[in-house]
Protein backbone atom coordinates (compact mmCIF):
# COMPACT_ATOMS: atom_id res chain seq x y z
CA UNK A 1 0.00 0.00 0.00
CA UNK A 2 1.35 3.55 -0.95
CA UNK A 3 0.19 6.50 0.34
CA UNK A 4 -0.08 9.22 -2.11
CA UNK A 5 0.27 13.11 -0.85
CA UNK A 6 -0.91 15.49 -3.35
CA UNK A 7 0.12 19.18 -3.07
CA UNK A 8 -2.39 21.29 -4.67
CA UNK A 9 -1.15 24.10 -6.94
CA UNK A 10 -2.51 27.03 -8.67
CA UNK A 11 -1.43 30.93 -9.98
CA UNK A 12 -0.14 32.72 -7.01
CA UNK A 13 0.87 29.77 -4.65
CA UNK A 14 3.06 31.20 -2.26
CA UNK A 15 6.73 29.52 -2.99
CA UNK A 16 7.58 28.29 0.77
CA UNK A 17 4.34 27.33 0.99
CA UNK A 18 4.44 24.38 -1.18
CA UNK A 19 8.13 23.94 -1.65
CA UNK A 20 8.84 23.22 2.05
CA UNK A 21 6.64 20.38 2.45
CA UNK A 22 7.38 18.87 -0.90
CA UNK A 23 11.03 18.74 0.37
CA UNK A 24 10.14 16.93 3.49
CA UNK A 25 7.53 14.53 1.89
CA UNK A 26 10.23 14.09 -1.17
CA UNK A 27 12.85 13.34 1.19
CA UNK A 28 10.47 10.90 3.09
CA UNK A 29 9.25 9.03 -0.19
CA UNK A 30 12.79 8.62 -1.91
CA UNK A 31 13.36 6.52 1.12
CA UNK A 32 10.55 4.95 1.22
CA UNK A 33 9.25 4.56 -2.42
CA UNK A 34 7.18 1.68 -2.20
CA UNK A 35 5.06 3.09 0.69
CA UNK A 36 4.90 6.87 -0.36
CA UNK A 37 5.02 9.15 -2.98
CA UNK A 38 4.01 12.58 -3.48
CA UNK A 39 3.11 14.43 -6.15
CA UNK A 40 2.11 18.07 -7.68
CA UNK A 41 -2.29 18.81 -8.49
CA UNK A 42 -3.28 21.65 -10.54
CA UNK A 43 -6.33 22.56 -12.52
CA UNK A 44 -4.51 22.03 -15.74
CA UNK A 45 -1.21 21.30 -17.15
CA UNK A 46 -0.28 24.91 -17.85
CA UNK A 47 2.80 26.64 -16.00
CA UNK A 48 1.86 27.70 -12.48
CA UNK A 49 3.27 31.29 -12.01
CA UNK A 50 3.59 31.45 -8.04
CA UNK A 51 2.98 34.32 -6.26
CA UNK A 52 6.72 35.70 -6.22
CA UNK A 53 7.30 35.01 -9.78
CA UNK A 54 8.69 31.30 -9.55
CA UNK A 55 6.97 29.08 -12.64
CA UNK A 56 6.25 25.86 -11.71
CA UNK A 57 4.77 22.36 -13.52
CA UNK A 58 2.58 20.31 -12.01
CA UNK A 59 2.73 16.66 -12.14
CA UNK A 60 -0.88 16.25 -12.93
CA UNK A 61 -4.08 17.85 -13.66
CA UNK A 62 -6.83 17.57 -11.99
CA UNK A 63 -8.23 15.08 -14.71
CA UNK A 64 -5.55 12.96 -14.61
CA UNK A 65 -4.50 12.90 -10.57
CA UNK A 66 -4.21 9.53 -8.70
CA UNK A 67 -6.35 9.08 -5.85
CA UNK A 68 -4.80 10.69 -2.63
CA UNK A 69 -4.43 9.96 0.82
CA UNK A 70 -3.96 13.59 1.93
CA UNK A 71 -3.36 16.49 0.34
CA UNK A 72 -1.91 19.70 1.35
CA UNK A 73 -3.78 22.88 0.19
CA UNK A 74 -0.76 25.66 0.28
CA UNK A 75 -1.50 29.47 0.94
CA UNK A 76 -0.36 32.58 -1.78
CA UNK A 77 -2.34 35.97 -2.72
CA UNK A 78 -3.92 33.37 -5.26
CA UNK A 79 -6.01 31.69 -2.40
CA UNK A 80 -8.05 35.02 -2.68
CA UNK A 81 -8.88 34.48 -6.34
CA UNK A 82 -9.31 30.19 -6.15
CA UNK A 83 -11.75 30.67 -3.20
CA UNK A 84 -14.40 31.94 -5.89
CA UNK A 85 -13.22 28.93 -8.52
CA UNK A 86 -15.74 26.17 -8.71
CA UNK A 87 -13.71 24.13 -10.35
CA UNK A 88 -10.91 23.39 -7.60
CA UNK A 89 -13.44 24.02 -4.65
CA UNK A 90 -15.33 21.22 -6.32
CA UNK A 91 -11.93 19.06 -6.85
CA UNK A 92 -10.78 19.83 -3.20
CA UNK A 93 -13.74 18.77 -2.08
CA UNK A 94 -14.34 15.65 -3.68
CA UNK A 95 -10.73 14.55 -2.88
CA UNK A 96 -10.61 15.54 0.68
CA UNK A 97 -13.31 13.48 1.33
CA UNK A 98 -11.84 10.30 0.80
CA UNK A 99 -8.48 11.50 1.86
CA UNK A 100 -7.26 10.30 5.47
CA UNK A 101 -5.41 13.63 6.53
CA UNK A 102 -6.68 17.31 4.97
CA UNK A 103 -3.83 19.45 5.63
CA UNK A 104 -2.96 23.37 4.67
CA UNK A 105 -0.40 25.85 5.14
CA UNK A 106 -1.15 29.75 6.04
CA UNK A 107 -3.83 30.59 3.68
CA UNK A 108 -5.01 27.62 2.17
CA UNK A 109 -6.97 27.10 5.32
CA UNK A 110 -9.12 29.81 3.53
CA UNK A 111 -9.71 26.87 0.50
CA UNK A 112 -9.94 24.14 3.32
CA UNK A 113 -13.06 26.44 4.53
CA UNK A 114 -14.42 27.17 1.53
CA UNK A 115 -14.18 23.21 0.95
CA UNK A 116 -16.51 22.60 3.81
CA UNK A 117 -13.50 21.09 5.74
CA UNK A 118 -13.29 23.43 9.17
CA UNK A 119 -16.59 23.39 10.12
CA UNK A 120 -16.48 22.82 14.14
CA UNK A 121 -12.71 22.70 13.98
CA UNK A 122 -9.69 24.57 15.45
CA UNK A 123 -7.84 25.66 13.14
CA UNK A 124 -4.62 27.75 12.07
CA UNK A 125 -3.63 29.98 9.41
CA UNK A 126 -0.87 33.14 8.83
CA UNK A 127 -0.59 35.44 11.47
CA UNK A 128 -2.05 38.15 9.50
CA UNK A 129 -4.57 36.60 7.97
CA UNK A 130 -6.46 35.36 11.36
CA UNK A 131 -8.93 38.31 11.78
CA UNK A 132 -9.85 37.66 7.94
CA UNK A 133 -10.06 34.22 8.49
CA UNK A 134 -11.76 34.67 11.61
CA UNK A 135 -14.73 37.13 10.03
CA UNK A 136 -15.27 34.19 7.42
CA UNK A 137 -15.00 31.28 9.12
CA UNK A 138 -17.31 31.61 11.52
CA UNK A 139 -18.23 27.95 12.07
CA UNK A 140 -14.01 27.62 12.93
CA UNK A 141 -11.88 28.61 15.85
CA UNK A 142 -9.29 30.06 14.05
CA UNK A 143 -6.02 29.75 16.36
CA UNK A 144 -3.42 32.53 16.43
CA UNK A 145 0.17 31.60 18.49
CA UNK A 146 0.13 27.98 16.68
CA UNK A 147 2.63 26.70 14.74
CA UNK A 148 0.49 23.91 13.21
CA UNK A 149 -2.86 22.26 14.54
CA UNK A 150 -4.47 18.85 14.22
CA UNK A 151 -8.22 18.95 14.91
CA UNK A 152 -9.28 15.37 13.87
CA UNK A 153 -7.94 14.50 9.85
CA UNK A 154 -7.26 18.23 9.58
CA UNK A 155 -4.04 19.75 10.40
CA UNK A 156 -3.57 23.57 9.50
CA UNK A 157 -0.41 25.37 9.84
CA UNK A 158 0.93 28.96 10.35
CA UNK A 159 2.03 31.09 7.76
CA UNK A 160 4.90 29.76 4.51
CA UNK A 161 7.71 27.75 6.64
CA UNK A 162 5.30 26.29 9.10
CA UNK A 163 4.54 24.10 6.67
CA UNK A 164 8.08 22.50 6.95
CA UNK A 165 7.47 22.04 10.67
CA UNK A 166 3.74 20.68 9.87
CA UNK A 167 4.87 17.45 7.02
CA UNK A 168 7.77 16.20 9.49
CA UNK A 169 5.23 16.33 11.94
CA UNK A 170 2.97 14.29 9.25
CA UNK A 171 5.80 11.57 8.29
CA UNK A 172 6.29 10.88 11.78
CA UNK A 173 2.52 10.27 11.40
CA UNK A 174 2.21 8.43 8.40
CA UNK A 175 5.74 6.29 9.58
CA UNK A 176 7.03 7.10 13.00
CA UNK A 177 8.90 9.72 14.74
CA UNK A 178 12.53 8.56 13.85
CA UNK A 179 11.68 8.13 10.25
CA UNK A 180 10.24 11.70 10.97
CA UNK A 181 13.44 12.58 12.72
CA UNK A 182 16.26 11.23 9.64
CA UNK A 183 14.49 13.56 7.38
CA UNK A 184 14.50 16.44 9.46
CA UNK A 185 18.11 15.30 9.91
CA UNK A 186 18.88 14.85 5.98
CA UNK A 187 17.22 18.87 5.29
CA UNK A 188 19.24 20.23 8.11
CA UNK A 189 16.69 21.49 9.84
CA UNK A 190 18.26 22.85 13.11
CA UNK A 191 17.16 26.10 12.38
CA UNK A 192 18.69 29.13 13.40
CA UNK A 193 17.46 32.89 12.52
CA UNK A 194 19.41 35.08 12.64
CA UNK A 195 16.85 37.25 14.51
CA UNK A 196 14.66 36.90 17.81
CA UNK A 197 11.28 35.80 17.10
CA UNK A 198 8.94 38.27 17.89
CA UNK A 199 5.58 38.61 19.41
CA UNK A 200 2.77 39.23 16.47
CA UNK B 1 20.35 51.26 -8.33
CA UNK B 2 18.79 47.57 -8.50
CA UNK B 3 21.07 44.93 -6.36
CA UNK B 4 19.80 41.90 -8.68
CA UNK B 5 20.51 38.61 -6.84
CA UNK B 6 20.68 35.32 -9.12
CA UNK B 7 20.12 31.75 -7.96
CA UNK B 8 21.55 29.02 -9.96
CA UNK B 9 19.50 26.03 -11.11
CA UNK B 10 20.06 22.45 -13.13
CA UNK B 11 18.72 19.54 -13.33
CA UNK B 12 18.71 17.59 -9.64
CA UNK B 13 19.42 20.84 -7.72
CA UNK B 14 17.40 20.25 -4.60
CA UNK B 15 14.02 21.75 -4.17
CA UNK B 16 14.56 23.61 -0.59
CA UNK B 17 18.17 24.34 -1.07
CA UNK B 18 16.66 27.22 -3.71
CA UNK B 19 13.12 27.67 -2.81
CA UNK B 20 14.02 28.37 0.62
CA UNK B 21 16.49 31.65 -0.32
CA UNK B 22 13.91 32.26 -3.05
CA UNK B 23 10.98 33.07 -0.86
CA UNK B 24 13.24 35.23 1.58
CA UNK B 25 14.67 37.46 -1.36
CA UNK B 26 11.81 37.55 -3.48
CA UNK B 27 9.63 38.41 -0.36
CA UNK B 28 12.53 41.51 -0.17
CA UNK B 29 11.99 42.47 -3.43
CA UNK B 30 8.32 42.75 -3.35
CA UNK B 31 9.03 45.36 -0.38
CA UNK B 32 11.51 47.42 -2.32
CA UNK B 33 10.87 46.59 -5.76
CA UNK B 34 13.43 49.69 -7.08
CA UNK B 35 16.11 48.56 -5.05
CA UNK B 36 15.83 44.38 -5.22
CA UNK B 37 15.52 41.79 -7.57
CA UNK B 38 15.98 38.19 -7.43
CA UNK B 39 16.05 35.70 -10.90
CA UNK B 40 16.39 32.27 -11.19
CA UNK B 41 19.26 31.14 -14.22
CA UNK B 42 19.81 28.26 -15.78
CA UNK B 43 22.01 26.84 -18.71
CA UNK B 44 19.04 26.61 -21.18
CA UNK B 45 15.45 27.57 -20.99
CA UNK B 46 13.90 23.73 -20.82
CA UNK B 47 12.56 22.61 -18.06
CA UNK B 48 14.88 21.91 -14.89
CA UNK B 49 13.99 18.97 -13.15
CA UNK B 50 15.12 19.03 -9.42
CA UNK B 51 16.59 16.19 -7.54
CA UNK B 52 13.01 15.03 -5.62
CA UNK B 53 11.49 15.55 -9.17
CA UNK B 54 9.50 19.04 -8.90
CA UNK B 55 9.74 21.25 -12.42
CA UNK B 56 10.53 24.26 -12.62
CA UNK B 57 10.88 26.86 -15.58
CA UNK B 58 14.02 29.45 -15.13
CA UNK B 59 14.08 32.74 -15.44
CA UNK B 60 16.78 33.45 -17.52
CA UNK B 61 19.26 30.89 -19.67
CA UNK B 62 23.07 32.02 -19.18
CA UNK B 63 23.08 33.73 -22.80
CA UNK B 64 20.22 36.10 -21.26
CA UNK B 65 20.88 36.80 -17.84
CA UNK B 66 21.24 39.94 -16.08
CA UNK B 67 24.27 41.04 -14.53
CA UNK B 68 24.27 39.79 -10.63
CA UNK B 69 25.25 41.39 -7.69
CA UNK B 70 24.46 37.98 -5.84
CA UNK B 71 24.87 34.62 -6.94
CA UNK B 72 23.88 31.86 -5.18
CA UNK B 73 24.48 28.18 -5.83
CA UNK B 74 21.93 25.71 -3.98
CA UNK B 75 23.18 21.80 -4.07
CA UNK B 76 21.81 18.89 -4.73
CA UNK B 77 22.72 15.48 -6.10
CA UNK B 78 23.13 17.48 -9.72
CA UNK B 79 25.99 19.39 -7.87
CA UNK B 80 28.25 15.77 -8.83
CA UNK B 81 27.61 15.70 -12.93
CA UNK B 82 27.75 19.86 -12.94
CA UNK B 83 30.96 19.99 -11.29
CA UNK B 84 32.08 18.35 -14.74
CA UNK B 85 29.92 20.60 -16.89
CA UNK B 86 32.31 23.44 -18.30
CA UNK B 87 29.91 25.75 -19.43
CA UNK B 88 28.15 25.84 -15.96
CA UNK B 89 31.61 26.02 -14.33
CA UNK B 90 32.54 28.51 -16.46
CA UNK B 91 29.46 30.44 -16.32
CA UNK B 92 29.67 30.85 -12.73
CA UNK B 93 33.68 31.70 -12.46
CA UNK B 94 32.70 34.75 -15.01
CA UNK B 95 29.58 36.01 -13.04
CA UNK B 96 31.34 35.61 -9.37
CA UNK B 97 34.35 37.73 -10.33
CA UNK B 98 31.79 40.63 -10.46
CA UNK B 99 29.29 39.85 -7.34
CA UNK B 100 29.59 41.68 -4.23
CA UNK B 101 28.64 38.41 -2.86
CA UNK B 102 29.06 34.46 -3.92
CA UNK B 103 27.16 31.97 -1.38
CA UNK B 104 26.04 28.44 -1.49
CA UNK B 105 23.93 26.28 0.32
CA UNK B 106 24.39 22.63 0.82
CA UNK B 107 26.37 20.78 -1.58
CA UNK B 108 26.61 23.92 -3.75
CA UNK B 109 29.88 24.53 -2.06
CA UNK B 110 31.21 21.84 -4.45
CA UNK B 111 30.39 24.47 -7.53
CA UNK B 112 31.96 27.25 -5.53
CA UNK B 113 35.10 25.33 -5.61
CA UNK B 114 35.45 24.08 -8.96
CA UNK B 115 34.58 28.00 -9.85
CA UNK B 116 37.82 28.98 -7.70
CA UNK B 117 36.12 30.83 -4.91
CA UNK B 118 36.75 29.18 -1.75
CA UNK B 119 40.80 28.93 -1.80
CA UNK B 120 41.52 30.44 1.59
CA UNK B 121 38.35 30.72 2.71
CA UNK B 122 36.09 28.80 5.76
CA UNK B 123 33.13 27.50 4.44
CA UNK B 124 30.28 25.04 4.72
CA UNK B 125 28.17 22.05 2.94
CA UNK B 126 26.01 19.85 4.21
CA UNK B 127 26.59 17.63 7.32
CA UNK B 128 26.85 14.67 5.56
CA UNK B 129 29.29 16.06 2.40
CA UNK B 130 31.51 17.50 4.94
CA UNK B 131 34.61 14.64 4.78
CA UNK B 132 34.28 14.62 0.81
CA UNK B 133 34.24 18.34 0.37
CA UNK B 134 37.48 18.07 2.76
CA UNK B 135 38.93 15.19 0.52
CA UNK B 136 38.24 17.77 -2.55
CA UNK B 137 38.56 21.67 -1.48
CA UNK B 138 41.82 20.68 0.24
CA UNK B 139 42.53 25.10 0.11
CA UNK B 140 40.00 25.56 2.02
CA UNK B 141 38.90 25.28 5.82
CA UNK B 142 35.38 23.67 5.74
CA UNK B 143 33.91 23.95 9.23
CA UNK B 144 30.64 21.18 10.37
CA UNK B 145 28.41 22.66 12.82
CA UNK B 146 27.73 25.84 11.95
CA UNK B 147 24.40 26.73 9.66
CA UNK B 148 26.41 29.44 7.69
CA UNK B 149 29.42 30.66 7.13
CA UNK B 150 30.98 34.54 5.58
CA UNK B 151 34.51 34.48 4.62
CA UNK B 152 35.52 38.19 3.01
CA UNK B 153 32.32 37.79 0.04
CA UNK B 154 31.88 34.22 0.11
CA UNK B 155 29.41 32.65 2.34
CA UNK B 156 28.23 29.30 1.92
CA UNK B 157 25.36 27.73 4.34
CA UNK B 158 24.95 24.22 5.37
CA UNK B 159 22.17 21.47 4.28
CA UNK B 160 18.95 22.37 2.73
CA UNK B 161 17.01 24.68 5.26
CA UNK B 162 20.17 26.06 6.08
CA UNK B 163 19.70 28.69 3.24
CA UNK B 164 16.86 30.01 5.10
CA UNK B 165 18.85 31.67 7.42
CA UNK B 166 21.60 32.64 5.14
CA UNK B 167 19.34 34.43 3.00
CA UNK B 168 17.73 36.33 6.21
CA UNK B 169 21.47 37.00 6.78
CA UNK B 170 21.96 38.73 3.08
CA UNK B 171 19.13 40.43 3.33
CA UNK B 172 20.21 42.14 6.43
CA UNK B 173 23.51 42.95 5.25
CA UNK B 174 22.12 44.24 1.74
CA UNK B 175 19.42 46.24 3.43
CA UNK B 176 19.34 46.46 7.32
CA UNK B 177 17.98 43.91 10.26
CA UNK B 178 14.85 45.80 10.52
CA UNK B 179 14.17 45.16 7.16
CA UNK B 180 15.18 41.31 7.37
CA UNK B 181 13.40 40.83 10.37
CA UNK B 182 10.39 42.13 8.59
CA UNK B 183 10.89 39.29 6.14
CA UNK B 184 11.55 36.98 8.91
CA UNK B 185 8.13 37.52 10.81
CA UNK B 186 6.30 37.87 6.82
CA UNK B 187 7.24 33.84 6.32
CA UNK B 188 6.40 33.67 9.84
CA UNK B 189 9.84 32.08 10.30
CA UNK B 190 9.78 30.89 14.26
CA UNK B 191 10.26 27.47 13.45
CA UNK B 192 9.52 25.12 15.42
CA UNK B 193 10.68 21.36 14.76
CA UNK B 194 9.11 18.76 15.86
CA UNK B 195 11.98 16.83 16.99
CA UNK B 196 15.26 17.90 18.74
CA UNK B 197 17.97 18.51 16.98
CA UNK B 198 20.25 15.90 16.98
CA UNK B 199 23.87 15.73 17.18
CA UNK B 200 25.18 15.02 13.94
Amino acid sequence: MTVTIGILLFDGVEELDFAGPWEVFAAAAAGKPEELRVVTVAERHTPIRCNKGLRVLSDHAFDDAPALDVVLVPGGQGTRKEVDNPVLVGWLRRIGERCTWITSVCTGALLLHEAGFTAGRSITTHWAFVPALRERAKDATVLADVRYVQDGNVVTAAGVSAGIDMALWMVGRLFDPAYARSIQRYIQYDPAPPYAAQTQ
